[in-house]
């Protein structure tokens, strides 16, 4: 089921070109061996997006990691390109072909190692694994990757299994497809490379590391809407402050955590 | 600490015109009381993103819902419009400021109810609470919601408490910024909403909410790299077809999401 909105840069003569990916590097420099995300995507225009801005950005342009689209459409069957078809056995929605799928992943693959650890290849689905800290950081100590983004009902299965597909899921939530969940899961992967993160930056997730919530933040001015700044904090004296902000982070975290809280204490004790 | 990249679209020269919200429906048509997201942000470049394709796109270009952003730059302190400083008791990081937060916020609110439950008001964090199917449902059911997105080390609290902003996080992993979440949160709520799914994946999310991760999906060709459907699949025989999915998303489940599994279990006990 084609979206009835034609993406706006592959217009019907463009498919034979297209079936090589889009290197969205364009002019940016490209440091040789820089980890590198391959999206395999029926909507490669969503790409770089957010991914464009900020720190993420800067370190795109200067070639510290990079970035191609792979559209799935060209791999697509018959004059239409169709990518999916009706649930074997019934059911509701459509579902994206082992061998279409499959020849975009072969794609994918040129130039890639064979090992998933040296380059993990992940489909982006609530029925996967919760993405968390621990795989933005693995996935970060490998060369690149390459996402399948999914829509629709789904994927086929053998497809999944053929390619060793590491299903991985943003959350406990339902997207449209897994454009917007691939964008966060390499944000979150790329910011841990080296040489991404400024000094004034690096130690943000030092908190998160010691399995509590962060501590409330102020900053000037000193009194604003009545409301002055915990006058511990300004008071200098640096053993009382990290008390403070660790009995924050402490109340914090069993208020809004008690699964985290549960997990820390079990490290504590 | 602003970033070294200069926003494309604000130049120095627009910075009083900029104050007001940019209204990203352009020439969309917009549905009086359609569901609105307004977003507060040091990135509006890097809306409507994602949003922009498929579904949400579509249902966009129909005004079934409507996105503003508000650009946080021009609400900053002085010449070089400041929107952080230091964080009171010392840190790494800077920390927004709560006067230049609350005129955002002040200017967001226009036109808007008072009622959070109405009109949500959230800061998007790793300190938040996470986001889930529930709270996309929540949403969905207010007129809108404005949210906040952060970078750098977090914002002062003082701001947060004054305006009454629920803290929400999008998974335990840290970001370079709150945009990626917003669009994320943004994608499962405006799913939701009436006339935006078409009646092909309206059903989609059904096999969520019965607490299990789905079972595996299988379409054309019946048989592909000589693996083939599953016999079961092409029997024509529903109740056993509805017997060998269950015990598939069952087994799933058990290996996935051992959390969702011991809830799941729960409920049918």
């Amino acid at each position: 089921m084609p979206s009835e909105k034609t993406p706006k840069s592959h217009g019907r003569l463009s498919i034979s070109a297209s079936l090589q990916p889009r290197d969205l590097m364009g002019e940016r420099p490209r440091v040789k061996g820089s980890w590198t995300a391959k999206i395999v995507t029926l909507f490669p225009q969503a790409f770089p997006g957010v991914l464009e801005q900020s720190l993420t950005g800067r370190a795109l342009d200067q070639g510290k990691w990079a970035l191609e689209t792979i559209d799935l459409r060209p791999f697509g069957i018959g004059k239409h390109r169709n990518v999916d078809d009706t649930p074997a056995g019934g059911g509701a929605g459509m579902v994206l072909r082992a061998d279409v799928v499959h020849r975009a992943l072969r794609q994918a693959a040129m130039g890639t190692p064979a090992s998933r650890k040296d380059w993990p290849v992940v489909y982006l689905s609530p029925r996967g694994k919760p993405f968390d800290q621990a795989t933005a950081k693995r996935w970060s100590q490998a060369e690149g990757i390459t996402m399948l983004c999914g829509r629709f009902e789904g994927v086929d299965q053998r497809v999944l299994d053929y390619h060793r597909v590491e299903e991985v899921s943003l959350g406990d939530f339902v997207l449209t497809g897994g454009e917007i969940a691939a964008q966060a899961m390499i944000d979150a992967t790329v910011r841990l490379l080296p040489g991404v993160l400024g000094n004034e930056e690096s130690t943000e997730d030092e908190s998160h590391a010691n399995g509590l919530l962060e501590h409330p933040q102020y900053t000037r001015p000193a009194e604003w809407e009545g409301r002055p700044i915990p006058e511990v904090l300004l008071s200098g004296n640096h053993a009382k402050i990290d008390e403070w902000r660790r009995e924050q982070a402490e109340n914090l975290t069993k208020e809004r955590r008690p699964d985290m809280w549960d997990a820390y204490k079990g490290t504590a004790d």
